[in-house]
């Protein structure tokens, strides 16, 4: 028999749940038709699935007064926002909270005197919902996706540190502490999520406690990357895939205990089939050996 | 012909020399006799120098009425600066303002609600004085000297982090990273003097470029040790002496550079003196070979 171990923290995070929450309750209450504006998660099965609901992702192209338009959980620059409300769309704003606090601390920070170093990826749509709160609040800041970043804020006797939510933990320490060594003040706002790093540790826990790792996520999802990433230094039989269709049974041959974990922007529903689909594929394997 | 080459930065740095000549200047006005509160600097020769022309040290057993008595410039406690003045002594000021700024710093970070990290040596004077200042302010804080002693500071939600004047960057890196990755808040005042990191700095340039470093301070002055830690591991043939004395002729056989640094408190009377040194031994070695 085979064991399968799911991840402690796996899958969908608060803020995910959230928002796929408020974009099904949308739909009683909508006049016209219901979008997200880019598709809600990392994740296309889930947004296939909201798809079938009647929750459709877009950009914004076919939009009509009183369609219903929610923001996802990575929020958008606030002048966007204006703009959707202007064209007489109902926005349901489904920024996630934490996601909202750095908003906050960029401009927290912007009061108190600091420049703003938002530790994160340059082209992450968080990141560019965060950019967009900074100039709100007239703030001066930089994004620092790699050490070499960081030489603009150098040039600033005080300078302030917030995260993009799901940063990497080290990476930022790096950063925090690089910084803390060249300029006269440095404050720094912890906003990564609690969520991101609860799910590393689980995998860093898991990972080397079994024989295969199956990381299930979007293969575009940058947190669902760096948890195959952790995994594959732990235990090079780590596989990532995005949905239960994807694995192959050679890797499962002779093998005892399998781990999985997922991305935040993975369902639960993906998570069980996965999970059913190996336990099919290994007794599949007995029967036949 | 040998080539001696003194690092861009070293010896005394601008509060020691200072100090130092505090001490030369109260001689003229005083009434009794003159003291330092403990060693003036980690230099037993400077430290004599003094003593010739009238300043002694002291642990304050002999003080009268009316002598006058300096703080060196690691500074003391402000409860023991005030017992001295109550005893009738003449007290003249002499710690460093880099020094006094990491006091205001620890107060300031009180104020404003932050638990204080002191990253620094527990036992050295200077962090001795700085508790006393913590505690005056009534401000709450712990001193970090490995990461080990995080762990109270990760119970508070607002850290405030400063340093120890000498600190080294790296250590304090490190700590300021750490504790920013576990608590929600971290304001970091970097009160590292720049006179040690341009001393260190110096030496990471000079020591690959010769054949032999020479490393001059007190065996007990923190600074200097970690002067020869770094020197020692880009070149093996680094040595540390606290004066010309100690210089062994075996060391400049065949040898074409030397390089010269020296801690905070090594007086340039005394490089002077090994850089004369050297040139006598090698020159020695070339008449004899």
């Amino acid at each position: 028999m085979v064991d399968i171990i799911i991840a402690e923290h796996a899958g969908f995070c608060f803020g995910v749940k959230r928002a796929v929450k408020l974009a099904e309750e949308s739909l009683k209450e909508s006049q016209g038709k219901v979008y997200t504006l880019g598709p809600i998660i990392h994740n296309p099965q889930e947004v296939n699935r909201l798809k079938n609901l009647g929750v459709f992702p877009s950009q914004g192209e076919e939009f009509k007064e009183g369609d219903t338009v929610i923001i996802r959980s990575h929020g958008i620059p606030p002048e966007k926002e204006e703009a959707l409300r202007k064209k007489g769309l109902k926005v349901i704003d489904a920024t996630c909270p934490y996601v909202k606090a750095v908003h906050e601390a960029v401009c927290q920070l912007t009061r108190e005197g600091y420049f703003v170093v938002l530790v994160g990826e340059k082209n992450h749509p968080e990141v560019i919902g965060t950019l967009g709160y900074l100039r709100a609040c007239n703030g001066k800041g930089i994004v620092v996706e790699t050490l070499e970043d960081i030489g603009e804020a150098l040039k600033h006797e005080r300078v302030g540190i917030v995260a993009q939510t799901t940063q990497n933990e080290e990476f930022f320490k790096e950063v925090v502490g690089e910084i803390a060594l060249w300029v006269k003040e440095v404050k720094v706002i912890n906003t990564i999520c609690n969520a991101t790093s609860l799910r590393q540790e689980s995998v860093k826990k898991l990972a080397p406690e079994v024989d295969v790792m199956i990381i299930i996520g979007g293969k575009n999802s940058g947190n669902t990357r760096r948890l195959y990433y952790i995994s594959k230094e732990l235990n090079p039989n780590t596989y990532h895939i995005e949905t239960a269709e994807e694995l192959q049974p050679e890797w499962f041959r002779g093998v005892k205990r399998v781990g999985i974990s997922a991305g935040a922007s993975t369902p639960d529903w993906i998570i069980e089939q996965v999970k059913s689909r190996i336990q099919e594929i290994c007794e599949g394997q007995l029967v036949s050996s």
